[in-house]
């Protein structure tokens, strides 16, 4: 099949510095961290200052806008091993193996990882946001508008 | 920034033959499609079949696992213009403008898709899903659990 090239467009700033610190799941702790967005893609930020949660109960006065502070940050997990097809689910070495596809892990063909986050602040090119648990430096590849309809 | 390869692992079935017939968020329409998965990639697949929308109150003895017929099915939109950073949302002329951030737009700088789907059945490498709106031949690069707590 063919192939495509992700190009990220920005990048995560955290204080988990390390894999083994990051929580599993850890979108339940509410670590905050920023992302800090190539600023050739700022034109792609304009109407996200809507989704800040601060302004979760603003009335825009547009309708079929959906309101709340939550964003998906897609990020490229470039530590991960491609080549793993079955993990222990959450790293338990007790519970069975299972394939990744029927897990959370990283560890999968395409390290995509999906973090559905609550967007705090935006200044300029750093998106604030809070229940983010990549590590420092994993690179950023899409941003994209959360809804309870959709991805509930 | 450092390039990535997406290597599909596998492809969209579907009787969506034109992006012109895809419904927006047709998510919400029950739209079915088969996922047909790479059979190098089989292994992956093992414990979705818990997934399986039927199996929703069966009870697996394994605490941790959370039940539900939902999976994430990450698609790679090809048909997508990478170049677009605003878009009129949901292809409504008379909304202004919003950056491809803050919307679902397909067009985007990597055009990576979510679809929180019911998983109606597994066969083999074929797994029938219900609320998918992704067209026929859409790359597929990944397939995850879908948790409510860590994407509600």
């Amino acid at each position: 099949m063919k192939e495509f090239v992700v190009r990220p467009i920005g990048v995560v700033r955290s204080a988990l510095k390390d894999p083994a610190d990051a929580p599993k799941q850890g979108a339940l702790t509410g670590q905050e961290a920023e992302i800090i967005v190539d600023p050739a893609y700022l034109p792609a930020l304009d109407g996200l200052e809507r989704r800040v949660a601060a302004a979760e109960n603003t009335d825009f006065g547009d309708g079929g806008y959906r309101k709340g502070g939550k964003i998906i940050v897609i990020c490229w997990m470039d530590r991960a091993d491609r080549g793993r097809l079955k993990v222990h689910p959450q790293g338990q070495e007790e519970l069975p193996e299972r394939g990744v596809f029927s897990t959370r892990s990283p560890h999968r063909p395409n390290p995509v990882s999906l973090h559905t986050v609550t967007l705090l602040s935006i200044e300029g090119n750093v998106l604030r946001v809070r229940g983010m648990d990549a590590i420092d430096g994993t690179p950023v590849v899409d941003i994209k508008s959360h809804s309870p309809e959709l991805d509930g």
